[in-house]
């Protein structure tokens, strides 16, 4: 009989590398002698009781596959839909749940909604370890979570496939991103892909600055140009009106998705006089096989993670800082957004490449 | 001083292995003894006498290259755009030049619409060779167009991508293809990536019926599922309005893109009760570096276009067919569609592999 | 209870596409009320009478995958290596598990050797159909082998890394393909990747032909060159010696691998002063994903085998022949190996961009 | 007149992201109000005075470019070799012809050998700046190399499509990665790549180990094993013998190549009874476009060497540490070599998860 049981759920959008980490957790908690059960469907398993044991014959040949064996959800516990009724708070459910399996430690692998979830479960008595999964990269305390250089690989190749049409067809091409209500993808990606522009939550933008630096290039002789917009980009004038709301952004897993950009497209057309097009990412971004530096880290949490709880750890996440992975506190982390500073050294660096941030 | 003179351009959307097709014509001409002008952004730089010396400096390098070194266009010679001033007819320009540059032919490359404006060069007097060129695969008379298998691969490998995070949240996710009024590009993309259901122009599609085979899945315990649609696919109803109308489908190289693919998403969704999204590739499909298949073909195509003008011929398209190119008369496929036959093999293999056409 | 039931095995290396056309095979024959058991390993597994049943939950969400669910191996029923006693003819054994099973049809998927030896199986009395599967391209009476795709695919894209090696470096690189005693593959990427020279076995090369090519660019100013060569190339003295000997090429499945290309790489560096590397591909050609063109073929393959198998074909191969698959007779295409003909249009273009054959 | 100029200069084995940080270097020199000229072939350019001046139009299109443009060579100033003369110290004349280009400062981009070859010219007088460019991440005082995310990347993808192979044959596949006389590149894409046994020079191994390993997999019914290993991975035994003997392991630009591997499988294979190959990935790790990581490393790199030289800086290294490029003296670095400490996390992770080192 294994010495300790973990539970282990992956819970809001799905992300490269997550069975690589399940596969790390299992290995690893296997060789310290624990055994770990599986959540399907995020928390919605957690609060059904809906489980698979991970022995190793699951965990074989999914260090490369995409998405997740135990598929994903975005319910929360404390509010979660039911039928037809509006949604209820499960908390209490999944707490049995937890002690009737006699779990040590209940893994949750998410972003930063979850960890905000799972700090929730902490505080209503569960032993909580979180790993730091997100193409968005908007985790506190974390040098970088896993799947986002699978994202920014898939986004800035697809950068390298538009400049080729852009420059055939002497088009602007408007690339839109993911990446919630923060730019680390865009600003990642297009500094990669060689981005004209590109436009960031952070750094609100003038859109008569946009059209003049397009205008700028096209007197230049450069006949093309590259815009990656993340989806939570604003303006200056939208991110007053907000200010004034006092709307605050939260670190809720909620998608995104808007028209914004192709309104954007026709503003730029209209001001420019240049044709322009848009293309959406959106799910491509996420799915498919994790980079091998995405199935690295997502190991190296995985195991670590297993290796802290064998050692007793409770009511962390585990961190990536440098070569290593680190325990960092819930309470320190959780209903906190990492946003790109706006004097971030990576925005540093595509200025002085001489990307436009429309500021 | 060189034998004959070519002139080539590209013309219709940009198409992954045009550089590599350039460079065979420009490679090969020089073989035969022969020099190659090119002319900018397809049929407007022949009309605008805007030209390019390609001797082989240009040609070196990049047969691996997406786009087209030459730049494109849609313009067409007999209706070309003048500032705000509408269209003219500007074939007696085009017909001028070609005569002072003393050309003894002009190579263009593109799509069954570029076929159409070529034909009418010919009956102008201008000695035509045309290279089928196009992401869509519905040019008439050859085997295959060159662009189509990178197309396809690119689409595949989106539904790949797709079919993890599908799976993961348990999902309808339905991918929006190219290829104008045909159906080549959905029905190879899905069945190389296993869409559970595909739909393209040439069999309209029950709304009805589509929805019953994704409820048929769902009752076989199966979470997901993938469509694949071609851009131009319409239902029954719509097939029906447009024989009444007698709509005409012609080989135009207008670019498609609409809402219809979300309208579906909502439909589906609604009368399954099934989480639907949607991807819309666009321009990813036409963008970056060929594939290898797509760059022999390219090669193939063009080297063979070089000889047959050094042996004198005239008014015809280079043709694929099976490991050979052969020359077809322009007269016999000018203003012709290839759209997918209903009854065609591969057709017949997605029904047995169990693919939905919703028909 | 199916109507008829199939055993289907994989033989000889293994190949992309062959998961894709098991799939298709099982798919297809569900559809036509037939059953499909797989034999592991092989015609070991015939042999030995390890089966599997091929039921649906087996065949999902194997499109995608490289190598092949049922294992392969080398092993031939008339020549079955024994422990160590040397070989045994075992085919008694194969058509005693055949009938015992009540097998309708045996389909082995396999290259040129594989369907040699399918074919002492079919004059043992049992129903064979073969599917064509091979990187080397080298199965006669078929258009193109599923495989052959991926394989090129991999080879050109590897020669698209060393360019830029050689380029930096100036240096002259050799890259040896797979293929056997054929040319298809090194023809195939070499042409696709910008090869400058390509070695194949149906063209006898002399070195110095290949020295003096590589001085003539260096004359030019080009500093670097690709060297394409196939692993069965040979020269026009190696020819001689073994036209001398009566030595047959046979379509046996054996592995090639030699160190006669680091020699080649030796006498270059030699006789040019250049300096010369070699890098050989070996098993990285035959592994991982399969193109979509590859699945796309062997999803055709597949399910017109099981339609062929329903309508009570017996004896033949399924071909590729344009965009059908047809029945042809095993005693036709049994112990022929398709060769490059010297005058095959893929070596007239390769000759016109310039590509030296060493001839 | 630009207000400085800096001359630079690739040296070593090329690298994937030299283009990139050539890019990165000259747009931002621009911005600084600094011209670039650039020294063809590595030091030797800096001998022979070759150069080209970097504007603009040189510097576009170049992001995604692997190779250099400048070219590369090993050659040293210090002992460069002449004709058949043997070797001459050429510092003089590299000394000579930066003042009479009056040149503010050298970039010089390369590996651990490179930042020795540089340091000398230091202390000749010459302001260098060097950036840690190289595939096998073994440069001292930086976090991470431009480079090695892409081989490593190259080298776990190989690994992928050997698994499949090794699966479907039943065999185990030895795959050598470079790295020199460190482990980083083995390590990194064997635990990406799911290795079941890597061999690195810092932990010499027990072919007995190696062996049981193998064996234990057989006897656990896993059919096939995957071993990385690095070019200079030694036994036990060498590493003794080597220690004896005094030899030291120096950082010098030298290249690896040996057939030490295949004796390790002729070895095991003898040890164990189990079908043994080798595949060598040797320059495919090298070159082709880099990852979108590694561009965005490569830029941040030469954009904020850009900005330290306009500030000043002289005699240092640029440096990764964190999100940010921070300064480095280069007497701390020079004639250092980084390599992987037994105890270092990666090697935990990789244990943690069942992979044996054979010690």
């Amino acid at each position: 009989m294994p010495e300790k049981l973990i539970g282990v759920l992956t819970a809001g959008g799905d992300c490269p590398g997550l069975n690589a980490a399940l596969r790390a957790v299992g290995k690893a908690a296997n060789a310290y002698g624990m055994g770990v059960i599986g959540f399907l469907d995020g928390f919605r398993g957690l609060v059904e009781n809906r489980t698979i044991h991970l022995d190793p014959s699951k965990l074989s040949g999914i260090l490369t596959m995409g998405g997740t064996i135990l598929g994903t959800s975005r319910d929360k516990p404390h509010r979660m839909p039911v039928g037809s009724m509006g949604t209820m708070d499960m908390t209490p459910l999944a707490v049995d749940n937890y002690s009737r399996l006699h779990l040590d430690a209940l893994v949750c692998m998410g972003g930063a909604g979850t960890v905000k979830n799972a700090y929730r479960l902490l505080k209503s008595g569960l032993n909580i370890i979180t790993l730091p999964k997100t193409i968005d990269n908007d985790v506190c305390g974390t040098d970088v979570t896993f799947g986002f250089d699978t994202a920014m690989t898939i986004a800035a190749e697809a950068i390298d496939r538009l400049h080729t049409t852009a420059d055939s067809h002497h088009r602007i091409i408007i690339v839109e991103t993911m990446g919630h209500n923060t730019g680390w993808l865009a600003l990642g990606a297009g500094t990669a892909g060689g981005a004209d522009i590109t436009l960031i939550p952070e750094i609100p933008y003038h859109i008569e600055s946009v059209a003049e630096a397009l205008l700028r290039r096209s007197r230049q002789g450069k006949r093309f140009s590259i815009i990656a917009v993340a989806e939570g980009a604003i303006t200056v004038e939208e991110a007053a009106a907000r200010a004034e709301a006092g709307t605050e952004i939260s670190p809720d897993d909620e998608e995104g998705g808007s028209d914004k950009t192709a309104r954007l497209a026709q503003k730029l057309q209209a001001l420019t006089g240049l044709e322009t097009r848009v293309t959406v990412l959106g799910h491509l971004q996420r799915g498919g096989t994790p980079t091998p530096a995405d199935r690295l880290l997502a190991t190296r949490l995985g195991a670590r993670c297993a290796e802290l709880i064998s050692e007793g750890a409770s009511g962390i996440m585990v961190a990536v800082k440098g070569d290593d992975c680190v325990p960092v506190k819930l309470g320190e982390v959780a209903g906190k957004l990492k946003t790109v500073p706006p004097d971030h050294p990576w925005i540093r660096t595509a200025r002085q490449v001489g990307t436009c941030f429309g500021d």
